[in-house]
């Protein structure tokens, strides 16, 4: 099982980039509704620092989360799935091993 | 002239507590209306990290530049009435030579 992070077939990268992507577009699109539903009820200033606290946090966690690289792929799908964002069956098509790799991390 | 920024009659105090809190006034309700414009057309995540950009800028600005201290008063002063958020006129009843000071400052 050494070195499965490291080599990724053709086929696996494409299954690989569509579920990252999938995911990707699930998270953005429930921050959107949440900035939305957050800017709803902005009435005063302490309001829109929060918005800019929230944000702030947004996007730390969503940029450091989203980092398409092979050698930290399975621990950023695992990450991706505990957090509902992706399916494991989504990433049918990888390699066995990876599959029990992403899976076991999931769950910890 | 020496010292005029320290000393502060308490009518003085009242005639810049009352500017300082209409210039913060005027200054949010602006800021209120550029966010809610900003909301207005946000469509994507990059818009919305947009906005996150603004905010931190702004929320720097005001935060650093609203500082009620009678020491450096003159100085805030002097920047809100070149920022438009203040007229010299609304600091009437504060000794002559403070608001030289302002004015001069405001000119810079």
């Amino acid at each position: 099982m050494e070195d499965i992070e490291s080599k990724w077939t053709e086929i696996e990268k494409k299954v690989a980039r569509s579920a990252f992507e999938q995911a990707y577009k699930r998270e953005i699109e429930a921050l959107m509704q949440q900035v939305q539903q957050k800017i709803s009820t902005l009435v005063e200033l302490d309001d829109i620092w929060r918005l800019h606290d929230f944000l702030s946090a947004r996007r730390y966690e969503v940029e450091g989360k989203y980092d398409y690289q092979y050698p930290v792929l399975l621990f950023v799908f695992a990450g991706l799935i505990k957090d509902g964002w992706l399916h494991l069956t989504e990433l049918d098509g990888l390699d066995k091993d990876k599959l029990s790799k992403v899976a076991a991390l999931s769950r910890m």
